[in-house]
């Protein structure tokens, strides 16, 4: 099958960038040390917006002979596209929302490599090193803004849900929206876009025109999951732990729709973080949600937390179905909640210095065969480190599902295997069992062949 | 049942009134030659939005208890309200679009009041006059805006639709405020809403913050159809052929959705003026569209023209089934013409100065039975005398359907008579008898009971 | 000598105009009942802005030639002018200030003729259908502007003034303008200019983008003391006692400059309203200033005053020499009692409904000898009655002075002849010769004859 | 003599900044590496603007006790003051423009100390480092604006200047913001504050919103030039040599005023580098305009550069006496070559990446005694390394004249002894006399005791 391409050259329109000739270098340089790849990976991800794909390597191999380079003219720098998928343009006009993506990807790339990467200012080897370097990207993207109240509700859940789960997420994000609260998501479709969609009609209705969707991704996941042109700030990580701890350090709360292997990293990403004893007294209003329907999903979720980081675990979310306006209602008294909190600390709204996060969840995990393998999943280790270990299993599922790197090894040395106790792996396998039944591990349409195996 | 109610107090928060102490007095003096009882049944029905109902009486008499006061304070106006309709308001706090829709019902009844009826420079009883009105009426509400291109785009279409339908009418808002372009409906739900909601997503995605979404209505059909807020530009002209001639002369293309009788009065009414002589050579695009389902609808609509109207007025539009881009697509292109149009002949884009209106579209009709009765509905006149008269009709029947005056009307003399040659009367008995079946009179709910008896 | 002249085609772009096809009309009609004089006069004093003239005969001779035109484009109206004075251009290009301004005397105009003369509304024989005439000109022209704190300082002094005394006022509005107050000025030079100057760098230190410059005046004396371009907010009100009442009801208090005729016109008409008992309770802050050389002209007014108006009159006002915080600081410290005023009593920060004004300060009075030889001008009457009289005779004298109309009929008819009480008389001669003296009365460089004689 | 002090805490207001806690940490780390101690001497020179002193060691001993302090709180960080300078607020409240000027000291110092100094991408000892670290300081500061024309005139000249040549500096800025063109200057009184103050009554009467007056400067030479609250764009760069080079790529053109050593510093600097072959074709538009007063002084001016530098460097320059509007229009037409050029070469208009800048002009140079003793001022090399030293010279009679450590040195050491041959000594002898002469090298007030001796 051939897919439609479009050759362009586009300007930036709402974000401007100025760029310094060594910059520009960089980002032209296809070597080894050069910035080139990545740059035009994540370039293509963005272009490839709105269609049903959620494979990585697919994408990179649908339009092989795409290109992109960053040009130098006298109002500022363009970029220059060649073969572009065309589902990025409106009779022949680049949508200004992707258009302004592509510069937040030249944004972060650049800034990444030059200011964080090997600049001894940034201790990334050390937990407060590692935070700084999330504080200085966020803010580089202009993300961290002062004088304003908390407001930021991150939505996590599936990019592969049903039509009822997804106009559910419409009508939440609706209701946030009313009352006057921005979304954050990882991007991509699903439950990423519906409560978009939803506040921005709320938006509407409220004369709110500074709305904020902001989708945070990184430079591995962005491929299955591109950045819906409704978000209108958008900043890509350099890794999937930057990326969960940008989450947690801006967004002012958490709903959780239904999904798949990644919304389960997500939910044992932030309950591990609470289960910290230091973050014993922290206000962080957390809640599960979807219509009718998700009611026996989030019963399973509920058990599987139940039966691994226990009850003070449960004790930090609230489960509540098929009632948006309820949700939007329990989410706001939860904010007031953080915003009493932060202003008695004297602590940033914009930025939650005080979240303490364990280095294990910070340091980057790379799921290889042998790493998957040894990953310690048993119960005797603290809580919070048994969610840190969990919480790199589905990782690693995520990363073989829809990641070009993880499909390939996949494709390459077969199934990841993972060991553990047997309860927790019959736990994990029902768990992971009922995601492929109900196609929350990839998009519909190709039969779904799992990519790991438990044994328990 | 019992309705929810609030007491509120409101300050213009969009925008920003001023009043003299004179206007004030008028807008709290409830007696005979006062303007309370207008401006209260207006501000009812704008606060009733988002409620399933189409019955302008019904919802007087739903709400008895409600009151509105004009105050004035050190910084401008304020209204107090009493007994409101819950459903504006969020958590106790109005919803700010229906906030400023308040503050348009006081500015269009006081300026009406004010500087057009009683004025000698409006000359109401000529067809220039009424013009000069409507284009006053216009520029005071701050409709009309220079120094932008044609992209106003009028979409009709029934309030009581199909879920399908209401779908495919928000894809072609969508498409449509893709391509920078504005809506305007006519206030109310179904195709009224469902465009504004598309063009919201579409405009979000091309980061167009000042998009219009412009709903224009009248004192007798607001009740029954309140403006939904994403409507940001709303005003209220003082009668249903001002209402109309404020569509065809501000807007730029019409695209007429599926609907009812007041779907084919407009029809009627766009036909009957382009049919005109002096108008022969004017671009005004006109797009009949909905999804699949939609298709045996537009075929009978177009036999209808057919048979009355002939080819001539069948060249005027075009019949697009389930293509929400090409819509989209015609309708810019069209607009293309009517820019260059008016740049040839100098005419403002903002007002179209150029259309040709004759009286009988102008001159207010009242549908008292008698007049009903006397409707020259035969053959033996002018092409556009008869659409004149055949828009008379169907708006009569709009009025017994869901205007308060209307249906107190038929509870007390029975039904409209309606009159004319058979052929005609038979076709309109059929077309009528299809929107019936197709619940296109009503919103569902209640079973309908036809305020007309067509007599052969 | 020739004047340079150019020719242009301006568009509004400052603030946007739209106008109807009868509207423009009119302003193209020279006939009778048509507008065009008025506009062209308007417009030429307007595009004057800069030169050293303060002879409206003498502006109108000076370019027999100028002419103007109202065209209707597509995008709005644009105005064609042929021999316009160059000074209103900075290579070319016309400033725009001035161009604004244009458009300002385009608005007015038309508003005045619409929706004012002859609009049974408005009952401009009585004084609260005067009031509301000058409110709803004003409301028109976008300067009532609710929500804002109370915070703008008329300045009134005079057009001819020493190098010292306009340095001195460009002092006091950088104070004013450094503590957030605006200037509203009757344009022209000298004490109208200096203080806006002054606060536009004030506010730039500010970071006050939003500083308003508002100028008021009107067609007959607009041609002497045309707006200069700093003015951002220009009015043109029908006659000079509309004008004065449009100062008094707009401004938040008044600081006097040293000035001539014009100046002690406006100290007489704010000292006999406010010696109204109605007004007894009313904060207005008035003060008058200048620097040290100006010592001796304030105490000669003060006591006129005295002679004149009494103790009372003179409790109402301060006067401050050389110190331009301090000026600034009792103007904020007055306007803060303005404020806590209005706000017990619910009046508009925006226009003072409740000042009271007396008819004989609003009836239009026009300076023919005859009026002028038969002004009441003795001490057998209410001192309020008595400051309206001696505010005629001043008003005649400023008529004589710079006005087309008055200097025709001096130059037709001779000296106005000014009757009443000795004693008066002998002030009043006093108080003239050194006005005369002082060059207060005409911009030097000329020989000032005068226009009057005073019989004791 | 005691000075006024006020204690205040600010937000803030203009600019908002977000630190990270280290860099919080930075700010109020007074050890060897720590940073308050420039901190607190920028701010101090910040907050002493619109005082009659230019004597850096003077500054800092008036206000010994002055602290402030970095908090960081919920809404973003504050900055708390003790014994500030009183002159910095009006009425208790700090002025706007002050109040962002302090944030961005604030800014430049983290910057340049975090992302500048220690970073390994920036080659500080290249040249092509030096200007990739002026590149990314201006960008940091928001100063490098794409998608704009080229429009930034720079003007030099004395902060001792007479009132005559501070009103025609005025005038010029008036005329250049008339065409819409914005002003740089080094911060500081005299031809660094006429300019923008012309400019701003310019640009108010072209209801230009967004003119920029760019102040850049240096931590030495702040406290003797402080920057006026026109600056509504304030950079500070490390050093002397950055600065001017911050001038010049960022200008499109230089307007030298009267000045005394430092503006000849900057004349010798720019021709300098205009000599450099490179260079050759480059427009650069370069006028030295004065007052009639000013007739002599640039008539010596352009001797001794005829005498020094010779014909070439006297081709890159034009005189023009007294004729603001002919400056502004030649500097409009040299811009516009400027624009062509860059625009041909797809070069930046924001940054001139192409002027070549010989590293003679980029060392830091350190005006010790000796290394002023031993500067290389003979005709024996090449004209732009004459130029160099040349300006080192004049470089370091600042460093001696305002500089606080420049001043310490002197009181130290004694004069600078300058050598060289004997014909470039006279002629610098007599320049530098006239300055001493015409009170240039100091604000009047004290007697100038010159803190060099030429020895031929």
């Amino acid at each position: 099958m051939k897919h439609d391409v479009i050759d362009a050259q586009i300007s930036p329109d709402g974000r401007l960038e100025v760029l310094s000739r060594q910059e520009v270098g960089k980002l032209l340089d296809s070597s080894q040390g050069g910035l080139y790849q990545t740059f035009r990976n994540c370039a293509l991800a963005v272009l490839n917006c709105g269609s049903a794909m959620d494979d990585g390597k697919e994408l990179l191999e649908r339009y092989p002979d795409f290109e992109i380079r960053v040009v130098q003219e006298q109002r500022g720098i363009k970029l220059r596209l060649k073969n572009a998928p065309a589902q990025a343009f409106v009779d022949g006009v680049m949508i200004k929302g992707i258009n302004e993506h592509l510069f937040a990807v030249v944004r972060d790339i650049i800034y990444a490599d030059n200011e964080i990467n090997h600049n001894p200012h940034f201790e990334l080897e050390t937990s407060s090193g590692i935070s700084n370097a999330v504080f200085h990207i966020l803010r580089n993207a202009n993300i961290l803004r002062p004088m304003t109240n908390p407001k930021l509700v991150v939505c996590w859940g599936g990019h592969s849900i049903s039509r009822k789960e997804y106009d559910y997420s419409k009508l939440v994000g609706h209701e946030l929206g009313l009352r006057g609260l921005d979304i954050c998501t990882g991007c991509g479709p699903g439950a990423m876009k519906g409560p978009m969609k939803g506040a921005t009609i709320g938006h509407a209705k409220q004369r709110i025109k500074n709305g904020q969707y902001l989708g945070i991704t990184e430079p591995g996941i962005i491929a299955a999951e591109s950045p819906n042109p409704i978000v209108n700030d958008l900043v890509i990580l350099p890794d999937i732990e930057k990326r969960l701890e940008a989450f947690v350090r801006t967004g002012h709360g958490v709903v959780v729709f239904p999904g798949g292997a990644g919304t389960a990293e997500e939910i044992l990403y932030i309950l591990g973080i609470l289960l910290h004893p230091d973050n014993k007294d922290m206000p962080f209003p957390l809640i599960f949600s979807g219509p009718d329907s998700a009611k026996a999903y989030f019963e399973q979720i509920d058990n599987f937390i139940s039966a691994t980081l226990g009850s003070e675990a449960q004790r930090r979310y609230q489960i509540i179905i098929d009632d948006p306006g309820q949700v939007a209602r329990e989410m706001q008294a939860g904010i007031s909640q953080v915003r009493a909190f932060r202003k008695h600390h004297g602590d940033a709204y914009y930025f939650n210095w005080q979240l303490k996060i364990d280095p294990v969840f910070q340091e980057p995990f790379n799921p290889t065969h042998v790493n998957m393998k040894t990953l310690a999943l048993h119960k005797d280790q603290d809580k919070h480190l048994l969610a840190a270990n969990l919480r790199r299993a589905f990782s690693g599922i995520v990363t073989g599902n829809v990641k070009d790197s993880g499909i390939r090894a996949i494709e390459q040395y077969g199934h990841f295997e993972i060991h553990g106790d047997s309860h927790i792996m019959t736990l994990m396998d029902t768990l992971l069992a009922s995601f492929v039944a109900q196609h929350r591990m990839k998009l519909p349409g190709k039969k779904y062949s799992p990519c790991y195996r438990i044994i328990a």
